[in-house]
C-alpha cells in the first residue's frame, strides 16, 4: 500500500522534514499548513521540493471551523477557502482537509451542515480540487464519524468525501464495523495513529499521546481493516500529534514511522486475516521468528578497568575461554551466552559495546529486517550482523559459523550457571517511540508493559518488552529529570545525539547466596539495603523468618515476579557509575 | 491554623525533606512510608531528627488495601497493621492513613467493610493509635467521601474517624456542601492538593498534576471551608503528588507550599467570609496591594555591547537621564517606567539584572512580604527592596524617595512613549509551581492562564499572570526539550541549580512602524517574517489589504489580543540571542 505521513508529525523546518520523509521511502505527505506558515519561501518552492524527493503531497491540513456558521460567516469562510485553494493550486494538492467545526454557538441542524458542505464542494470542484470533512472527537456538533458522514451523504457532491481518523474515532470508543459499510470511493484519506487509554476523557488535549501503531492500545489492525474492507484505496497516513516528536530529530522517527505502517499491514494479514489484493498489495516480510533472550554481551573495557571487571565476571563464576586471534577481545561463557571483553582506548567508562540477540532464525531475521528496509552491517571481530538502532545501540544477530575458530584455543572450562535476563537502556528524551519501533516493530515482540519509577530526584518511565521465551527482558528508560538515575546516566549537554546508554543488566544464578559471598570475598560492594526494608517484608509476612535473615545478611532483595519468589543484590559495575549489575535467583517458596 | 505537608510532595532523602519541611517554618509532616524504606537509619531516628527540627509527625500513610477482605485476609491484614502499629509507636506517631481498598475483587458489603474497619480500630486503640480511613477516589468499592463516611460511622469506633482530600473529592466533581453536616470530631485530618480540571476520568495516574492551592483550578477554598465549618480543628496538610517537585530541589518547594497555605488562609476570609476563630486564627496579611505592571527594568551589560544596546534604546525613543553617582549605572526614561543600563563585567551577555514591580502600596506589600515570611534585601543601588524568587530573578519593589538624588543631575529629556508591558522567563524544569507562587500567593495575582506552544524542535509549556491594571503580563516558561527557545536559552548541563533567564520583553509604542523605521535605521535587523504568514492573513481577511502591504513591509506581525488589533516585530536583543524583545502598537480597527 501506499504510505505517508503528516508533516507535523516531525521536528524541524518544513525542508528537513520533506527530506527525512523522503529518506524513509514515504510515498507521500500531509502538508500541515502551520509549517508552511513559518516556511520563508514561496508554496510553488514546496511543490518542486516535493517533486524532485518523489513525494506526493497527498493533502492540504487542516481547514478549521467551516460548518453551521451564520450566512455572513459562512461567505467569509467561503473567501477564506478561496485563498486556500489558491495556495493549494501552487504546491499541487487536489485534497483539502476540513475539520468538524469546534467553535462554540454553531448550528449542528443536519440540513444547513449539508447545504454548506455541498457550496465549499462546488467551489472545490470548479477549480478540480476536492474537500475531504473529518469529525474532531472534540468537534462541537459533529464528533462522530458517523456524524461526518451523515453530513457528508446528505450534502451529495462527488468532490466532497469523508476522512477517517483511528485516533477520534477508537479515543471516543465508537464502534468500528459501520466502517465496513461505508463507500470505499467516498472515504477520501485516512489518517492513523495509535495512543493509550489513558487519554483525557472526552479527548480535548492529546498532543502528547499519539504514536505509532502498535505502541499505543488501539485496535488499529480492526480499524484499518475495517477501512480496507469498505474498499477505501488510498495511502496509510500517520497524522501523530506527539511533542516528543517535536522535540527528537525526524530522521529516526520518519523511519521507524514508515517501518510502523509496514508492520501495520503485516499484521493485517495475520492478525484480521484481510487478503492481500493485486491493487492495494500488503506488506509480507518473513515472520519474525522466536527471540530467546540474549546471546552474547560485548563490554568495552579501558585498560585500567581489566582487573575488577575481571573479579567481577570470576565471582559470577564466568571463566575466560580463550582470546581473540586479532583483536582485543577475551571471551567468557555463560549458560546459553557469551560475554566479550573489549579493550579499548576510546571509553573511560566500561560500557555495553553491543548485544547480542538470540533468535531462532538469524537469516529469517535478516531477511525481515531487509524487507522493513533497515539496514545491517558485519563485525568483523565477532561475526555476525549488527543493527544500529535509532538510539545508537548495536543489536548482534546470528551467530558466526566460525566463531569459535576466531579465538585462540585453550582451556574450556565448562560454563557459569549465569544467564543474562535483563537488560535496560537509558535513552534521551524523544526517542523512546523510535526506538521501541526496533522491539515492537522489526523484531515483532508483542505489545510492551509501560510504567513509572519515582526515584528521590525525579521519574523515570519505561517500556518493557518480554522476549518470546519469556527469558529476557528489554528495558528502554527515559528521563526528562537530570536528577535520576537515566538523567545522570546521560549527559544532559550532549542532547539528543548523543547515544542511548546501558544503565542495567539483569543476571540470574542458580545460587544467589553463594554469589554474593564469593563478591564480597573479591571486595566487590554491594549496595546496602536498609533494615527498614526488612521490617516491610517481615509486615507483609512475605518471607520465613530465617530467609528474611538470611537475606538481610547479604543485602538481598525480595519481589514476587509472577508467580514466583525472586531474590537479587545489586551492584554497581566496576568503571561505570552508572551501570548497575542486578544478580539473582528464583527461588521455590517454602510450603 | 497548623500547617502540615506530606514527605512525598518533595524531593530528596528523608533527613533532607525533614530539614526543608522544617525550615519552610511548617508545624508537622505526612510520613510517607516509602520515603521510610529506603532510609538507612532507624525509625527513632527519624523521629528524634522530627522533634529536633520542631515538627510533629502528624500522620503514618499510607496502609493500602485493608478493607471489603475474605476472613483469612483480614487476618492477614491485622498482622500487617500490627508491624505498622510498632513502627508508629517508634516513630512517635499516633494517626495512621487507611486508604480505600483499589484491589479486583473485593467485596463493597458495608456490614463486612464496617466489621473490619472496627476490628482494626479496636488493635489500634489497645495500643492507644488512631486510624483514618480515606476513599482514593479510584478505589474499588469505596471511592467518595460520603462512603468512606457510611463505614466509618458504621464501625462506630472513637479510634476510627474520617481522613479528607481535597484530590480524590475534587476530582470527581463530588458535592462539597454536605461535608459541612459532618461531626467535625470525626475528621481526623485533612489533606489539600490543587489540580487542574483536565485530569483523567475516571481519576486514576494523577502523579504529575497535583500542585499549591490557587495554582489549578479546583474550588480548594469552598472545600477547607466546608471542612472548618464542619468543625475540623486539625492542620491543613498538602499531600501533593507531582513529578516536577521529585525534580525540584526540595527547599524553594517547601517554602512555596507553606505560603500557599498561608495565602489558602487569607482567601478562606476574603472569598468565603469564614471567620477567624480563637482556636484556629486565619492568617490575615495586609491586602495585596495593586500591581500595575512594572516600574523599572535593570539590564546588565558588558561594555562590549554598551554601544548597540543604546543603539537599540535610542531606537525605542528612550534617551539617557542621567549617570549614577557611584555606580556604573545609567538611567533612561520611558512612560512610566525606567531602563537601567548597568556595565558589568560578571556576563558575557546582555541580562535582565532585577525587574521593578509598579504596585500602589510597597510599604503595604513589603510587611505582607513579611507576614508570608518572605525575605527581602536592600538595594543598595537604586534603593527600594529585592525580592529573590525560587528561580533566582530579583524583583525590585518599592520606589526610592531619593532615587533622583542618586543620579546626576543633567538633561532630563521628556520621557519616551515606549512602555514595558510584558517580561517572559524561562525557568529550569521543577521550579514552574514554586516560581508561580511568588506571583499568585505573595503578589496576590488571579488565576494564571496556562497554555503551550509548539515549535520547530519541542514545546514550551507557560503560566501567565495579567498584572492588576491589564497593563503588564509575566509569562514563566518552562521546556523539557532542549532545543525550544527556552531549552536553548538555559543552560541544560547546568540542571536545577542556574538561575531562570528573561527570554522576552515586550515593549509598547504609540507608533510601531515609526519604530520599525528607526530600528531600520540604526541598523538593527528585525525578524523577518514569511510571506507566507500574510498570505493566510488575507485569506483570513484580517486586515485592510494596504495595513497588510504596509505590515509586510516591516515585518509586523499582527493579532487580536482581546478586542483589539495588535501589531508587533520581534528583534533579538544585542549581546544576547536568547533574549526576544517585541514593540507592538495596540491600533484602531478600520470600520
Amino acid at each position: 500500500m501506499r504510505h505517508a505521513i503528516a508533516t507535523l508529525s516531525l521536528s524541524g523546518s518544513l525542508p528537513e522534514k520533506l527530506q527525512a520523509i523522503a529518506a524513509a521511502g514515504f510515498d507521500g505527505c500531509e502538508l500541515f499548513e502551520t509549517d508552511l506558515l513559518s516556511y520563508p519561501g514561496r508554496p510553488d518552492e514546496i511543490r518542486r521540493m516535493a517533486e524532485n524527493l518523489g513525494l506526493t503531497i497527498e493533502i492540504f491540513q487542516p481547514f478549521r471551523d467551516f460548518e453551521g456558521v451564520h450566512p455572513e460567516q459562512l461567505e467569509r469562510n467561503l473567501v477564506r477557502a478561496e485563498h486556500k485553494f489558491d495556495l493549494m493550486e501552487q504546491l499541487g494538492v487536489e485534497l483539502m482537509l476540513v475539520c468538524s467545526n469546534a467553535q462554540p454557538d454553531i448550528s449542528g441542524d443536519p440540513a444547513l451542515v449539508a447545504e454548506q458542505l455541498h457550496r465549499l464542494a462546488e467551489r472545490a470542484a470548479a477549480r478540480g480540487l476536492r474537500v475531504g470533512f473529518e469529525a474532531l472527537s472534540w468537534g462541537t456538533q459533529i464528533n462522530r464519524y458517523a456524524q461526518a458522514w451523515a453530513a457528508v451523504e446528505a450534502a451529495d457532491h462527488p468532490s466532497l468525501g469523508l476522512i477517517l481518523d483511528s485516533y477520534h474515532t477508537l479515543a471516543l470508543d465508537d464502534a468500528i464495523s459501520p466502517i465496513t459499510q461505508l463507500p470505499g470511493e467516498k472515504i477520501f484519506f485516512l489518517q492513523l495513529s495509535d495512543a493509550p487509554r489513558e487519554s483525557t476523557r472526552p479527548p480535548r488535549y492529546s498532543r502528547t499521546l499519539r504514536s505509532f501503531p502498535g505502541l499505543g492500545e488501539y485496535d488499529m489492525t480492526g480499524f484499518v481493516a475495517a477501512v480496507l474492507k469498505a474498499g477505501y484505496a488510498g495511502p496509510l497516513s500517520l497524522e501523530m500529534f506527539n511533542d516528543e516528536f517535536r522535540a527528537a530529530p525526524a530522521g529516526p522517527t520518519a523511519m521507524a514511522a514508515r517501518q510502523s505502517l509496514l508492520w501495520l499491514e503485516e499484521r493485517l494479514q495475520a492478525d484480521v486475516q484481510l487478503p492481500s489484493q493485486a491493487e492495494r498489495p500488503l506488506f509480507q516480510p518473513p515472520r519474525a521468528p522466536a527471540l530467546n533472550g540474549f546471546a552474547s554481551l560485548e563490554l568495552a573495557m579501558p585498560p585500567v578497568h581489566r582487573q575488577a571487571v575481571e573479579q567481577l565476571l570470576g565471582s559470577l563464576g564466568l571463566v575466560e575461554q580463550g582470546r581473540h586471534r586479532r583483536a582485543p577481545i577475551t571471551r567468557f561463557a555463560g549458560q546459553a551466552f557469551d560475554v566479550y571483553l573489549r579493550e579499548t582506548h576510546d571509553n573511560a567508562a566500561v560500557t555495553v559495546h553491543s548485544l547480542g540477540l538470540a533468535c531462532t532464525d538469524s537469516q529469517a531475521l535478516l531477511m525481515r529486517l531487509e524487507g522493513y528496509g533497515q539496514a545491517t552491517r558485519d563485525d568483523d571481530d565477532l561475526g555476525g550482523r549488527l543493527l544500529t538502532t535509532p538510539a545508537a545501540l548495536a543489536l548482534r544477530i546470528g551467530p558466526d559459523a566460525n566463531l569459535d575458530g576466531r579465538f585462540e584455543s585453550g582451556q574450556h572450562p565448562a560454563p557459569s550457571d549465569c544467564r543474562l535476563s535483563g537488560v535496560a537502556f537509558a535513552l534521551p528524551c524523544g526517542l523512546l517511540e523510535s526506538e521501541s519501533g526496533v522491539w515492537r516493530h522489526l523484531l515483532g515482540l508483542p505489545a510492551a508493559s509501560t510504567g513509572v519509577r519515582h526515584e528521590s530526584q525525579g521519574v523515570v518511565r519505561r517500556r518493557c518488552w518480554q522476549s518470546t521465551d519469556g527469558g529476557g527482558e528489554i528495558v528502554l528508560e527515559t528521563s526528562t529529570h537530570a536528577g535520576t538515575s537515566v538523567g545522570r546516566a546521560l549527559s544532559p549537554s550532549a542532547g539528543l545525539d548523543q547515544p542511548a546508554t546501558c544503565v542495567a543488566l539483569r543476571l540470574e544464578v542458580d545460587d544467589v547466596v553463594a554469589t554474593a559471598q564469593r563478591l564480597s570475598a573479591a571486595g566487590l560492594a554491594v549496595e546496602p539495603v536498609p533494615a527498614n526494608y526488612y521490617h516491610d517484608l517481615a509486615a507483609h509476612q512475605a518471607l520465613s523468618e530465617r530467609d528474611r535473615t538470611l537475606f538481610q545478611a547479604h543485602a538481598l532483595r525480595y519481589e514476587r515476579r509472577g508467580n514466583r519468589d525472586y531474590a537479587f543484590l545489586q551492584l554497581t559495575v566496576p568503571g561505570n557509575e552508572h551501570l548497575m549489575l542486578e544478580v539473582g535467583e528464583y527461588r521455590t517458596s517454602e510450603a
